[in-house]
């Protein structure tokens, strides 16, 4: 029997209602490159939801598309983003960023967060004009790569240094469900679009097959941003199959349920470990949790599930990583926590 | 009642064989990123096609994506590329491969094709070195994208041009299964590996959701290129859903079965025009015809059908182009067939 | 003897007065990166002398660095610019422009200009948006690359045609001074100005070591163009070595004197050719003629005198290029001219 | 009357040979784009100097130029580099590298020099193939842009562990007649050539108008380099500038011997701070130091020298940056030592 897999939150297909409703529309001639009338139709949903009619909401395929997209359309070709090093855009996207031409700065913080206080100590050191590169972005994540959230006051206060400083904010949304049904978080999705300049809705992450939505508030980020979609090569003939997806996702906040469930799966195991008395390498509230255990809890656990070991602490114990997802049953969930109890 | 669209092979969803296998496997966990077990075996199924077993398979969600990674992987800085005027990355991608820093040397085809000379006469216009970029690779599309194919000698000398002149030879194959299914078609898809350097199998426009299958023959061209798709935003999370599309329609031949499918219809269509005495814009046998109607005949024909007119001919006449696909259902090709009679 | 090259304009060093000052200036410390006493001169009599007080000057080393400084730093990703076909970023820079990211549609002319009908012809082949390209840009030359030059009239026209169009018009001055001291034209340097969005003014090949002074009349392109002038690799550490070129050649109008001087000389021996009754490739009134001659005439020619030979006409003719320059001395034009009537 | 400026190495023109055969060579016509007599010659002095006639030099004006060159060169779109974050491209090029496409991981130093570990610590936290850069260069500066410099085992270890690691290294020689002629050398221009793939030897900070000679010894990295200096702008028309000088540089070691002048001239006011009991921010033997001084004593020095204010230390120290060059007068460090005397 297959190892049940924590390894992330994209080992499965897509929500049973989005196969269903392909299924329905398939032979239904739709316009091409996301003038369908299913984009149309979620477009407006989205919209609707951040209470602005005026947004852009553009589908693509992934992630490191989405923020090669954004950032490649602002940044003229002197200006540079700043990133958390533990960043996507600056570890685990090959460069992407980069190879269109812009410098990232990576910041070193504790919890993946950006604050005020790091933007402007790099403002500070970028003084020599026109010696140094202008910076003009500020990219962060809402889940961050390792779990934590903003509180809404953080992402105000983060978003109001930006204005005051003539710089954009971007936020990732890869895991934005997860963040905003966090059993912490105090964010709304409207607040997501009132406090940056554009930001994605993460689809692949939770229940969608692919597809990121990319949401434009600020009225200077909008024009001709369709034309950068088709020269990277983001613009999908099918745009439907994003549009379709998006609205399965969007109607009656199956998106929401669907991250939810995921947090709920990862706390579950969470206070598991921590009723036994495990440490974590970071205390997340999402469906990513950090336990650290020993070299043989770590051997005895991998013998029914797959994870990865993430950061070794010292010789005898490391920290692991687990993952839950929208798909992430309760009765795997159950077994884990009874190995949890043996360990 | 909708009209029927002959305006792009595009237009629908996908064959249902491939929804079919989307409910089945959707609940299996995979790896992500390409490395699950569909797209192995899909990678499999087509190296056994062109009886290569070093060739490397990388899936991708569209053309201008696969257009633009094979080239900017490819080309130094320096280097140069050779198309057709109407070759889709001249003219259709909105700078795609210029975005990635290369020239791209337009030549005007009589028929969309690129034979010895056109290419010679680039080399020859192009001896004032370092000042002038060096021509290193000749992208050509079969079928072209205005329906006509290559034979197989005109392949083959192509490819030994380029071999003698140190230049890559690269096929757009976005609509491969057209060419290789039309009835004046003389090429296999092992000769098609065999003379190029690398090409592309089009699944978007050949009933999958979305999906082009690079195929790299050349040693020269395999190392890292999963580098080149990670970076720039090709890689998806999910690559099962190219997976199981590709394995779908690499079992029992269906890719090309779908593809002579939308050839035959068109070809009925075109046979009728013939019959009726019309002229065309270009003698195509795949799935795109332009024939030439009048004003008022365009007006009638528009009536129940939706196509573009194409090129103006003169004050009173137009060709225009349809196209039919892999879900062009016989009952609409009568009633069309019926419409042409009474034109 | 070594034979008197007419193959260009740039095989001497520079005007003695450069030397001169260079030798006066040369211990007296100064900031660096364009910042010095010379450079902030010489860009007050330009901005005098085009009687636009803020119009911004940078000087650079060279035309191809020039040209891509402007262009890249103007056009977002998604914008192109268009070109004659003989332009000298289609043909003769080894692709810099596409380096940074940009289309350039070449056209083909009769003489080397573009007109708005060309420009319209573009445009009119691009609507498919967002698939195509967007044009920004048009790019001229004055004098061109074969030695014509624009009247008042005719740039004007491009210019208000460019004006309704939402396009920016750039003159590459490599060889303005040539143009403007022309025994035809009716352009001054303040017209160059008014009529265009930003041209530059070549000191390579009017005298200068090296240098070109880049000057942005219009507003929108005006911004942080520094920062570009320094990521290009093109702002020296020794700024003041353009600044005093420029400063020399402006002073008392030595530029126009110089390029006026190189004229006369070609036009000494366009007369002598035209009187013997030769053909030439294209009616030029600049530092550049093409005669065309049987081949006997040329070897003749060339037993004393370096040149190109430009274009094959026939078996037996070939247009050759004659290019004279502000150092060709008188001595030498009139043994050309003994040897012209030798022929 | 003016102050003396202590604030870079480029503050004046170029050594008086130069200037004396720039008048002797002016009228000699010559072939352009560094195929004249003088760059053919001043190349062969070079190729002697490190005694590998198969050695590639190529001329460029400046050293953000000779940076961004060599690496885009090298690198394929995919491949990264490695700097100190001190290093001259990390932090003072405006993003010139990234804007060519690469990213730069920036390593925290003590004293500007990169060491095996360092370049070890980058590849062992980018192994997560193909979603990180491939590391595939390390670029260092001697002397750093700290002053300080590499003894010869220390270049010899790390050239070694590049080659261990299949990553090329590259040498920012901006200052490196500074660095081989520092009392603590232990390096010949020889050895710098054994021990990197390509580096650069600095005009610019050394008596030169502009100009710096790329030197490459790995075959590898030869083949097409003028079409890169071409394409970004970096070829002049009159290479003869660039060639002259490096010829009169060469020529009887005036390079080295005007290198030990700035070196003299520091240490000079080195010895006379720590003769009073100063401190310094870090320990140099080349023409920068970094005395450090209360406000008070930084004011006096300041009434006739100007220097920058470097780093604060504390709310009353401070340390300044002196540079002395080529031209730096015996008298003038004379009269500093009298005001270092009063401090």
């Amino acid at each position: 029997m297959k190892k049940y897999s924590f390894k992330n939150d994209y080992s499965e297909g897509c929500h049973p209602n989005i196969l269903e409703a392909l299924i329905k529309t398939n032979l239904d001639q739709q316009n091409g490159y996301g003038y369908d009338d299913y984009s149309n139709e979620a477009r407006k949903l989205i919209k609707r939801k951040i209470n602005d009619e005026n947004a852009d909401v553009h589908f693509v395929s992934g992630g490191t598309q989405a923020n090669l997209l954004v950032i490649s359309s602002i940044l003229r070709p002197h200006e540079s983003t700043i990133s958390a090093e533990t960043g996507h855009i600056f570890t685990n996207e090959t460069g992407a960023i980069e190879a269109t031409g812009h410098k990232i700065h990576g910041i070193v913080t504790e919890d993946g967060k950006l604050k005020p206080e790091h933007i402007q100590s790099v403002l500070d050191s970028h003084t020599n004009k026109p010696h140094q590169v202008k910076q003009k972005l500020v990219y962060i994540s809402n889940s961050t790569e390792i779990g934590t959230i903003y509180q809404k006051q953080e992402l105000k206060e983060l978003y109001e240094f930006c204005q005051a400083n003539n710089l954009y904010l971007f936020l990732d949304g890869a895991r934005l469900g997860q963040a905003l049904t966090s059993e912490i978080n105090d964010l709304t999705l409207q607040d997501i679009a009132n406090f940056t300049d554009v930001f994605y809705i993460g689809g692949t992450k939770n229940g969608a097959l692919l597809g990121e939505a990319i949401v434009i508030t600020n009225d200077n980020l909008k024009e001709d941003f369709a034309f950068h979609v088709k020269q990277k090569g983001a613009m999908l003939a099918k745009g439907r199959l994003l549009g379709i997806q998006f609205l399965e996702l969007m109607k009656n906040d199956l998106y929401f349920d669907l991250a939810k469930h995921s947090n709920v799966q990862a706390m579950k195991i969470k206070s598991a470990f921590q009723h036994r008395g495990f440490q974590f390498l970071s205390d997340t509230f999402t469906n990513q949790i950090f336990p650290i255990l020993n070299n043989s809890q770590i051997k005895k656990l991998s013998g029914n599930f797959d994870f990865y070991v993430w950061k070794k602490i010292d010789e005898d114990n490391s920290a692991i990583r687990l993952i839950t997802s929208w798909a992430t049953p309760d009765e795997v969930v159950e077994g884990f926590l009874k190995e949890i109890e043996r360990l």
